[in-house]
Order: structure tokens, then C-alpha cells, then sequence
């Protein structure tokens, strides 16, 4: 059996998946989730005291275990275990094999938890989608892509960063130093910024808002909206992916987000026979709330470790 | 010893490419051009024409060629040999295989061109690339990646559709619908279009008047070097790609283009960070004059009907 975590910047969740079958068709046999401690030292210890827990929940003893894959927010290098740049984890750099592996004495593999959730998801799509995107609206907006069940990483790793592609030379600024990036128009901490009032939840605030006719959450709600449709028009042309599967924590609106996504693909695809031939609003889906796409991805990701199946572009 | 063709609006280039080291090394033993025929009849006669031509110029007898590939404007589906919607060419549905395969009894394999050409570059450019985006300046817009030497073609095969990506609500019309569209920036067509004057080298005439002060001439190339560059960070952004070489009958204009393009490049790194970390610049090449870049990765798609190595994603 494999392990599988997806560590968030507040909350881990773990799977353990049924080895038999792995690539096309994962059974989750157990998953467990817990608050993500601080830093290189609180990730280690979160992780490794979820691996008896999750012995416990699947009723196997943790020496079943046969690999683990660690989806992490960061930059992580093709086939590697090295994390670096988790900010959101207080995390410079990570090695997550060196840390854990002698620990429990099986290989360990990174990833990048968008690139995680990509894989993740098409697992969970099935063998319907010969090719896949993920879409994450997160704090930050990102992409991976999945084609023929390999992920699609590009020379350097970092395909599919569709956040700071620019949409707009009037639009805001984005913290990266461009002007109209994705990013600037959909990310969470962009619109929460820019919409500036206290909040558990601003992105819902400003969706709530605009339902109540705020003329500024109405200009952030359409700019994001905007954002979103421009990231999956991106994707498709530039990509072709099949399917484009939405999630991170903005999706958590539902048909509130997914609603004005869709009429906003139909606009531009009713000004447009190209855009149309491209059936763009077919193509999107939503992950559901709480799925285990990205921690499944990670157990993916890790069972490569043991058969080095991983494309590298 | 393999063929390949490329098959333009007015002129076909065709190479004999050696077999031995094919995919990694290829060696282009003749080469020939000619003006192309209209229509579906037109093209197929230019082909079968150049077939004695070019045995001739390899001092081989034809019956030497083993495959033949064909590089087309037009869609083609992954591993098949229709090209259809070769609107430039006359033809709205031409069977490459069907049409010129039982006059030489050998196999034959079509392709899009701008693809054959991002094959063909790879192959020029040595192993030295990872990874390779062709990017097509031309009437229209649009770019091929190649990844590890295969072509990535994306789920429908039309990876690499950069031109109908919009990247400014306030932009231009374009010919598909959109407004601000890459292609309405910068493609051949749309700006000759809105430049208006009559020439047979128009965008070199926009260029011209732009040196010398014509106003509506600067805010042309302004935003065709700006799409240029836009094309190239998207290029990158998503699909990752090590090198971008351009190619194209805008790049005729060398230097004169790719200085601006740079220079807007660089002016995006100095205000971002994040632009600056991808050395955009230094990934950017240009496709020599002359090159016989699309005819010779039309011979290596050519081959892979006898190998079937092609990655169809």
C-alpha cells in the first residue's frame, strides 16, 4: 500500500491507497486529515505522526507501507524530494526523503501539490479524459497538466503556471511586478487585498457583496470571473487539454463561481467560432468539495519512486 | 532515405533527409523548391513533381525513398494523413496518402506545418534543447512544442494555439471573434489589414514608416512586438519550454524584430521578479533564413510511419 499526503498551508490530508491497480484505478483504503504544524520541523512531525494513524485506519501494521508521495505547496525538481520555497509552510527547503525516509525505510518522492492534485484528479476522472488539466484558484492560481497519465512537467518543472500570464496591460498589479496577470484578477490573496475589509472568508464577503449590488465586490467578482475563464481559454488553446478540473479553496463557492465562469466561456464563445469550436464550457468540471485529489496524487507521484514511471518532459 | 515536404501558400520546400541517424543527427542531402499548385490537384502535382527533381539532386534513384512527409497549413489529425481547412492552399479536405501514396508505394504521413517545423527546429537546434517551442510568425500565429524529441500535440492535436489567446480586452478585433487576441496583434494578416496601404511587403512597410515617424505605423509595431513577446511569455509560462525559436515570414525582418521583441521582454523582467527568474531573453532564438526547418521535420514525421514513434499526449 501507498501513502499519500497533501500538505496545506492549515490542514494535511493523507490517504492510504490500495497498491493493486494503482495507475488506473486507485482504491482509497483509508485517509485521515490533522492541522499542518510550522515549518520544516512541524511538517516532519506531522508527518510522521500521521503514518501510524493511517496504519490504524486501513488495519494493516505501518510496515505494509510500500512508498510515500508528499504533495507540498514550493517548487519542487522533477523525480526529487527536495521542496524549496513553501512559504506558506515556513519552509525555505525541505528534503522530505532525507527527513522521513530513515525514519520508516521506503522510498519517499515530492511534488508540487498543484502537479499532485493534477494527477490526482485524473486518476479520479478515470480513462474518460485522454488528457487533463488542473486549475487550482487557491491563494495563488496555477495549473498541471496530465496527458496519458503522465504528468507534464516542461523543462524546468514549472508548466502550467498560467497565474502570471498577463490579460490585460490595464489591469492590476500583481505582486509578481506585472500588470493583468491572472493572478492580480483571481487569486485569493489578490482579491482579498485589493477588497480589504476583515474576513474569514473574504472571497465569499465579496461574492456576498456583490449579490447585494457593492459596485466594488460587482468589479473584483467580474474581475475574477474574467480571470478564471481567461486561465481555462489559456489552457485549452495552449495546452489542449480534454478536460480542465477546478479546485483549490475559491472553488468551495460551487455554481456561485462556476455559474459566471461558464456564462462568461459562452460570451466569448458566442462572439467567436473559433472559441466555440472549442466547446470550452464541456470541457470544465469541478472537483468536489473535500476530495483526496491531491493527496492521491501525491501516492501516485510516490509509487513512481518504486518504478521510475515519471515523465520528464 | 526519407523525404519531407512543406507545402507553403506560394512556394513547396522539399529535402531528402538520410536515414542513418534520423531522429538525432539528421543530414539533409538535397534540397529543392517550387512555386506551389492551387487546389488539392495543384498540390498533389507540385508533390509528385519534385519527387524525380529531388531524386535527381540526391543522385539517388527514387526508388530509395522510404517515406515521405508532408508539412501543411491546415489541421491534421495525430499520425494521419488528411489535411483539412488548407484555406491558403485552395483545399478544403485533401488524403496525403491516398492522393500521391500509390504512385510511389511508399508510406506517407501529414502533418500541420507549424508542427513539422517545431520537429524540424528541434532537430537543427541538436540535442542541446530539453524542450522546444516553434513559435510562427506568419499570417496567422501559432507555435509547436517538442519535448524530449517528440511532438506534443495536446488532446485534440491542437496544442500550441497561442495566437487566439486575448491579452487585452481593449485590443483589437480579431478575424475570430475575440478583441486583443495575439494574432490580431501580431499575425501577418490582421496587421497588414489594419495598416491598409497597399505593398508587397507590408509589415516590412509598417516597420519602415514607424522609423521614420508615421504614428499609426509605431503603435502598429508597438503592439505586434508586444504580442510577440506576449506569445513567447505564455509560451513559456505554460508549456515550459527550454528554448522558443521564432520562425516565419515576419522574422524575415531579423534583428529589426527580434530587438524590439527582447527589449519588451526586458522591460517586463526589470518591473517583475518572477519574469527576471525565467531569463526569457536568453531562451529566444530566431530560425535562420532559408531554413529548412519545416521540410525536414516533415521527413522526420514522414518516418514515423515506418517507426510509429510519434507521442500523441
Amino acid at each position: 500500500m501507498r501513502l499519500g499526503f497533501d500538505v496545506g498551508g492549515t490542514k494535511t490530508d493523507a490517504v492510504v491507497v490500495a497498491s493493486a491497480g494503482t495507475q488506473d484505478d486507485p482504491r482509497i483504503v483509508a485517509r485521515a486529515r490533522r492541522a499542518t504544524g510550522w515549518g520544516a520541523d512541524g511538517v516532519v512531525a506531522t508527518l510522521l505522526g500521521m503514518v501510524d494513524e493511517l496504519a490504524e485506519a486501513a488495519g494493516v501494521p505501518a510496515s505494509t507501507f510500500t512508498s510515500i508521495g508528499v504533495g507540498m505547496p514550493g517548487q519542487v525538481a522533477p523525480g526529487a524530494s527536495t521542496v524549496t520555497h513553501a512559504v506558506n509552510l515556513g519552509i525555505d527547503e525541505l528534503d522530505v526523503a532525507r527527513a522521513i525516509g530513515p525514519h520508516l525505510g521506503i522510498p519517499v518522492r515530492a511534488e508540487n501539490d498543484v502537479k499532485a492534485a493534477a494527477r490526482g484528479a485524473y486518476a479520479l476522472h478515470g480513462a474518460g479524459a485522454s488528457s487533463l488539466a488542473y486549475l487550482n484558484l487557491g491563494t495563488g492560481i496555477a495549473a498541471g497538466y496530465v496527458h496519458g497519465g503522465r504528468l507534464w512537467r516542461g523543462a524546468h518543472g514549472s508548466a502550467g503556471e498560467v497565474g502570471h500570464m498577463s490579460i490585460d496591460p490595464a489591469g492590476p498589479l500583481c505582486r509578481c511586478g506585472q500588470r493583468g496577470c491572472i493572478e492580480a484578477f483571481s487569486g485569493g490573496a489578490a482579491v482579498a487585498e485589493r477588497w480589504g475589509r476583515p474576513g474569514a472568508l473574504p472571497i465569499r464577503d465579496v461574492f456576498d457583496a456583490a449579490d447585494d449590488g457593492d459596485p466594488a465586490a460587482f468589479l473584483l467578482r467580474r474581475g475574477l470571473v474574467y480571470g478564471v475563464a481567461s486561465a481555462i481559454r489559456v489552457i485549452v488553446l495552449v495546452g489542449d487539454a480534454e478536460t480542465v478540473v477546478l479546485g483549490g479553496g475559491i472553488t468551495a463557492l460551487g455554481d456561485r463561481l462556476l455559474g459566471p465562469v461558464l456564462a462568461e466561456l459562452d460570451a466569448s464563445a458566442a462572439s467567436s467560432p473559433f472559441l466555440r469550436s472549442l466547446r470550452l464550457g464541456e470541457r470544465v468540471d469541478l472537483l468536489p468539495p473535500e476530495s483526496p485529489a491531491a493527496a492521491l496524487g501525491a501516492a501516485l507521484v510516490g509509487a513512481d519512486s518504486e518504478q521510475e514511471a515519471v515523465f520528464h518532459g
